[in-house]
């Protein structure tokens, strides 16, 4: 699931061609991202949708699925990163740059089954560390999510609890049941 | 690895035989915790002896190897739980009760390969909200220790970094690769 390389630096990591699953430098290691299943895939789409659907129209957050955010001597791909409007990094032409070289102002990871929680778990600790003000990290098996802020006590939010969502869509009320029930089709 | 059975009250669950690897009840659900293999093991019985050898002497602290604890509605079996001495629930004849309905002071969860993370790093929020004073994380296949305390963003913590300990037994320097080190024999 996870295949550690041996270490390379950063600038030399960045020049590597890409992997598919994305892998991530994580304190001179290089870890490959588990493949995405159903589940992940589902919810990684539907809530990255849904957080767009939101911030899109009043120009106000925009959701990144699979995007390399490189920061702080780490280069990793959270399932989604999420940017306040203005922090969207664009070049001359107001397009989104390629190289992402700020933190996303909500990581979210999402679990895939037997996937150790520790990686992505340490990520969103290491974005909160660097500026990001809320991570999420989604457990499909358990239903329930982690949610992290800067210097508070992770919360688990789990059935009916409303789940805290960037100030920029602050209006959004969404619990875990709704969130884990993206997943039924038909 | 994780059996869900129908939900009963807590004081039914009380009630039920005690089963191996031992269940814990969360929330209305009764789960029962992996099968320890051979570096959980190792882990749990160095890393508790060594914690008595520091806190027993001076009648300071004391490690419980899977002791159960019923508190706050749930009813868990950290891997080590340690008491300050002076909070270790005792008999009239000075022995220690059999049941535990206190939160320990310092409780450590240990990840066995392929177990979610999500139900022990859920019961040490539990614990930390409920008042333990300290939580660890230990992921031997990560190498690495989450060190849990009130209202703080966790820690990771790997290579030469120094743990946090209780503060009855401060004085004692333990790093994380001194931890994992006792994983080697010979």
């Amino acid at each position: 699931m996870v295949l550690s390389t041996p270490i390379r630096s950063l600038s030399e990591f960045l020049k590597l061609p890409e992997t598919k699953p994305a892998s991530e430098y994580i304190d001179g290691v290089i870890v490959q991202k588990p493949m995405p299943q159903g589940k992940h895939s589902t919810l990684q789409i539907a809530l990255a949708s849904q957080i767009n659907l939101r911030g899109e129209p009043q120009h106000s957050a925009y959701a990144f699925p699979e995007l390399r955010c490189t920061f702080g001597g780490r280069s990793i791909v959270p399932d989604i990163s999420v940017f306040n409007w203005e922090r969207i990094p664009l070049d001359e032409n107001g397009e989104v740059l390629n190289r992402i070289e700020i933190v996303p102002d909500w990581a979210i990871e999402i679990l895939s089954p037997e996937q150790p929680t520790t990686r992505p778990m340490d990520n969103l600790l290491f974005c909160i560390r660097q500026g990001t003000s809320l991570g999420w990290l989604i457990d499909p098996q358990e239903r329930l999510v982690f949610v992290f802020q800067r210097d508070r006590l992770p919360e688990t939010r789990t059935g009916d609890d409303r789940l805290c969502v960037l100030p920029a869509i602050a209006e959004w009320e969404l619990t875990v049941n709704h969130l884990f029930h993206w997943l039924r089709f038909g």
